[in-house]
């Protein structure tokens, strides 16, 4: 598929209020509160990355169809875990996947995993990540 | 559950047979041969490198219940294509998702959601690697 | 400022002609047409990729008035350059500093600057990507 | 430019007196007395890492004249907010920019940039450095 | 080399309660008490992470012949250093190479090579961590 | 050790000759012509880095005395195989530690122990780079 010119441009992004609902809706379904604490706390700072968040990030990536918002947290899990340097993020994402149905085993799981590809470290300093989460939700890792 | 002392060790990992023996099919149902092209270059060179993916990336590891094969696969995915320094292990794990049911669609999702938590050059990146394997295969990304 | 409700949001993106006009309008006075291919190229495989490029990275975030280009184009050489791990996107914006006015000095500078930061490797890579652009437009550099 | 043998090296770095006298006045003037506080805090623990800041880092490196200090701090920026590993020396760096005479507004649109680089993760965790720097400080965010 | 079949594989890994042995036995000797608590403390939300550390990066990896303990740790400081994004990880294994007879001095040095190869952010960020340990341990770095 | 004004100076680092000297020495004896060859391929794009690379890479951090050659070139593979993202510096160092004394087996072991620090990706690559350099120098692997 090209890019058409702008006079002919079917294919163009929602218009701002449509990325903007659907934006909010998925920001809350995915990460609770958390999101919009993040997002209302770039203040008078930066305003527009929170705006970018909840319309690029959520509206245009995160709310798409062909993904399941399960596969899609456990991925950003792995991704954060993997690069060991978003600790706060990686939280807010251990608690989506937990919002969205994942089980404390899958979100354990995956962070095991990147013992693998990423190296023990880590895959220990998420596991302390889970942990952090884990424990101010009162959840328990089970069998499945 | 502490790690008990070694004398008293009810847990210890399977013996070698058995994680020589589940390393081997798990390396096969996901990675078909391109595992074991992996695994048998490594030759005379590092062949314990070969070994340690069998029984424990592969027996340990990937082929523990908690976790699908399409879940464990899209999380590599995404990892290595926000790590960006490990192309030829992304595109082994492309053709994974692919081997254990992931459809075109999905690991493409995963991708492109990479944009967000590690930036558009790894997305884009990430997006090379998958068209060198979906070429290869004669793969086509539908809408699911 | 907080992010408002939807039904009174004064502050929303600009709807999705004006984003992408301005966007395919920074998208060429920047990259020239090196930017045109790399969107173009994401052709069947991922056309939002593309979308997202022109709508996001140029149109909400490069064609900001609050920086100049040449301090954009030069703090993601340095990034890139940083980050040790997209060659492609490295070329493409040590192109885009020629297009908007810095000298090849002032890149090479950026990237030298790299040795200190992220270490002498990343700078020779760096600078190895710089020599493929340079060599490719006839380029030298001078004393400034 | 062929590396000529010691016995005739006409491009021989600076004598130590000037390297240092060159490197001490460049520390003091983009990091005001931050970098002075890093270098002395080596003590005796590592001393020479000490002197390659004020005589290579500073004195080789930063002082030449072929790109402004601006440009240099807002490069050194991007940077650290894309390796996301960095954060005590991208507060340094942060603070550095203001005192070479880029606007807090700049500041933040290299780090905003970054979201398309390296990640929004990156980019939400440099504005938190910037907001730590800022606060300290008593500095505003305009719109330039 | 080749990876022969299940039923003929005299390469297999050593059975459980050798690599167990081998493991726990490199792991005293190398961490003190350290990796014992890390192992401990992963205790009933990863204990199998603990289990992984013992047999295989002990057991199966730290313990081979063709490399002495000095070396080991050497690198393994190097490595974590160079990452950045590591520092309980490299705080253990700063006190392993205090353990395995490297001394401060050794240490130092290698940390301080890291601002050639990762840059000068990594080294101080090393060495921060180094003086956490050192301090902890009442040692001096000395000129060997 | 606090770092003394100009005046008084009696840590001054060597004075130019001298570390070029002390650098073309250690350039020579730990990357054989190697690293001659990368000093002046920077040519007349970027002769200052070849310059800083001679004078404080080797002269003033390599050539130091409190960690042996053999050390500083394991630490160096180690940290290139982790940070995966400089392979031809990577080789480079190889074929360092060959120069300096390791072993074809030291050098494999550190490598291999990097698929615990930063995983199986790195370890994987990290080999292939070894592969190509013992290839080239007819090298083979031993027990020792």
């Amino acid at each position: 598929m090209l890019v058409l010119p702008i006079l002919a441009t079917p294919a163009l992004a929602q218009d701002g209020n449509e990325r903007r609902a659907t934006g909010e809706a998925a920001l809350k379904r995915i990460t609770g509160s958390d999101g919009r604490a993040v997002v209302d706390a770039l203040g008078d700072m930066a305003p527009e990355l929170g705006e970018w968040i909840v319309d690029f990030a959520y509206g245009d990536v995160f709310a798409r169809p062909g993904l399941s918002d399960a596969k899609r947290e456990l991925a950003t899990v792995a991704a954060l875990t993997a690069l060991g340097n978003a600790r706060p993020q990686l939280e807010v994402h251990i608690g989506g996947a937990l919002n969205v149905g994942c089980s404390p085993r899958e979100i354990v799981e995956v962070i095991l995993q990147m013992a693998v590809y990423s190296g023990f470290p880590s895959a220990l300093n998420g596991i302390s990540a889970a942990r952090s989460v884990f424990e101010a939700r009162g959840v328990k890792v089970g069998e499945k």
